[in-house]
């Protein structure tokens, strides 16, 4: 037996298509608010006339809200703060985030700090669990972190520079309005960084040696396949809207679970790798993603043969021909070859930055203490394969 | 722009793996519910000691519980009124239905009866809205249908004979407990009439002329031939865990509405023609959608060559060589060979039953009707189509 058992649970009400932010008033009065906190990021969403049309939408039904906008990448647990006096002062009984990955996670954290009393950074800090949280909804603009179905929001403590994620099914959001236009005038270069990280949360889970699921990797492999089609399309024609919706919805199903069931949830290692990077030089997710996996795929394959064998076959189209080696090493270079077509990079002086062998050993030291000491499921990882990784992808 | 707008909700928790039934007690009691109502079929969960170890984990949380088994196949209305009576007399507040469709589907009706005042057929007349239905868990028994994570449920009249279907999201399953184990002792025929039924329901979204999402497709492709690869397991190997797994899962995946978003919805005129067959003879679901697909693919094809072609490389595996009509039906034929392989039928004759000339116009006639006079994607049948394929189908 090789099966792991699991647990599946995704009980977020997504509409998806054209104008599905116009539902905002029709999904929260449902639910059974009143007055709602529209949560949001930068002036984008006000300049593009969306905050006006959900806002439309809300009065339309009878509801009442405030507002916080304000929310950075990486978001800050000071607005969060704010953000928990706000609904405390207004009776806000529904906070709907306007936005992408992290202004959801802001408002999950708002929402758990809404519902209990006590410090919310309790939660972060692993002190108590919450048991309760004010309902969320979102209307996504962005497709790449999931956050819109999971049950993961990540938030940073200014004081120290702490980043801390929390899991909690309590926290998925009730309903995820998720119209593909809102996407269309994203940069390419953050759109590419998006089908990027949407691709790596499905190769993180795929890239396993605890258990084995044949539809869970059928299903991996489809949506991997399915988002290199797409973003190849959206580097030429960013408008389209056929692909931006394919985008779009793998983004969710990439993160709501449903591909890693039925393993030990996969590896993560380059996500952890990419995680220092980014606290050191304030690169793009997804960008640094790209510019870590191969290096980190090459470093681990030995040690899980048949998965990534599987993976150029499947996934990469490479023909069962010859050495397993050779079929594997070929699987990667199709793979940082379609970074570099959809503007990608495979390695950091791509990505624009020149880590010294110091700033190697450093990263390599916060990583090994932030998984602990080691973590994978390709290749469990310490401390020297870390540096190891770090240096080599330079 | 080619994609349909859809929602997704899928709200069922599922606990899947060893044991999972031991959780029927945590799970109910984490719903609020106080006293619950174990529905069942026949008497094989009590000989295999399933009720009784549900019984006894419903015990362990301090909950009580009343039963009522004897759900049929083609579950009855007497059985279901006789269940909401007694849902009422004891004051239940959660429906556990332990077994397959039949079950699942009986339990939905009686939950959508204790809820609210008045008969509960009127909602299957189409003659009033149910606004409340009472929480429902699901310990499976069998995987085929897709009962405990859809919306749906279809439940017999006796008198006149009356099958009629109704489709809300209220009802769908508060939790799923699957163990892949309990369907160990299903014989092999209807093991093989679950896969074929599995298979179908995402074959049905499939064949579709109305939108085209190439995630969902992607899915589905991988779905099917997972759950062929698994189902030649299962014909030499009925005790294979992983096997099991794997079918139960797609199960579930197949009907939750994942397979068919960004279109239209799909034929299901295979599915039509084969409830007529059902009505008359008695057959196996399964078996009867197994004895019409190929005919029905081969009537239908020239009005959906592209799906029928990618189907057939993408699925089937047929190399795109050639002209596009050899490689549709090779690929159907690889469909047949594979029913062949694993025991089912691939026509009448094969299924067990042979409806003369007359037959066949009762049954087009009838299935004309039930549709209202003209229903399918692939291609729009009437009646003289369904009666070409009931009686090219023999």
């Amino acid at each position: 037996m090789n099966m792991r058992d699991f647990t599946f649970y995704t009980p977020t009400k997504v509409i998806f298509g054209k104008d599905a932010e116009n539902r905002a008033g029709v999904e929260a009065k449902a639910l059974g608010a009143t007055k709602v906190l529209l949560h949001y990021g930068s002036g984008s969403v006000i300049r593009s006339g969306l905050l006006k049309r959900v806002e439309e939408a809300l009065t339309a039904q009878g509801l009442s809200y405030v507002e916080l906008g304000g929310v950075v990448p990486n978001p800050r647990l000071g607005l969060v703060y704010e953000g928990i006096e706000l609904c405390r002062k207004e009776k806000v009984d529904l906070i709907l985030a306007v936005g992408g990955g992290s202004v959801i996670d802001s408002a999950k954290v708002i929402a758990y700090g809404v519902a209990e009393p006590g410090d919310v950074w309790e939660i972060f800090d692993y002190k108590r669990v919450p048991t309760a949280c004010l309902p969320i909804g979102v209307v996504l603009t962005i497709a790449a972190t999931g956050s819109e179905m999971s049950n993961s929001t990540v938030i940073t403590k200014e004081e120290g520079g702490l980043k801390r994620g929390y899991n909690n099914e309590i926290c998925r959001p009730k309903f995820a309005l998720m119209n593909p236009a809102l996407t269309m005038t994203l940069p390419d270069y953050q759109t590419a960084c998006g089908c990027t990280d949407i691709m790596m949360h499905t190769m993180e889970r795929y890239f396993s040696n605890g258990g084995n699921m044949e539809i869970t990797d059928a299903l991996a492999e489809g949506l991997i396949r399915t988002v290199m089609q797409q973003a190849r399309i959206l580097a030429k024609d960013p408008q389209d809207y056929d692909a931006r919706a394919e985008v779009m919805w793998a983004g969710s199903l990439a993160h709501n679970g449903l591909t890693g069931l039925g393993t030990d949830g996969g590896d993560w290692m380059p996500h952890k790798l990419q995680m220092e990077l980014g606290g050191k030089y304030d690169v793009a997710h997804g960008a640094g993603l790209a510019a870590i996996w191969g290096t980190w795929a090459r470093y681990v394959y030995r040690d899980c043969m048949d998965r990534f064998k599987k993976f150029a076959i499947r996934v990469m189209g490479i023909p069962d021909e010859g050495d397993d080696e050779a079929v594997i090493l070929k699987g990667i270079e199709a793979m940082e070859d379609f970074y570099r077509e959809i503007g990608m990079p495979t390695n950091m002086r791509e990505l624009g930055v020149e880590p010294t062998d110091e700033d190697c050993v450093e990263m390599a030291k916060k990583c090994a203490v932030s998984v602990g000491g080691a973590k994978g499921s390709a290749k469990v990882l310490r401390e020297p394969d870390m540096l190891a990784i770090y240096k080599a992808a330079r």
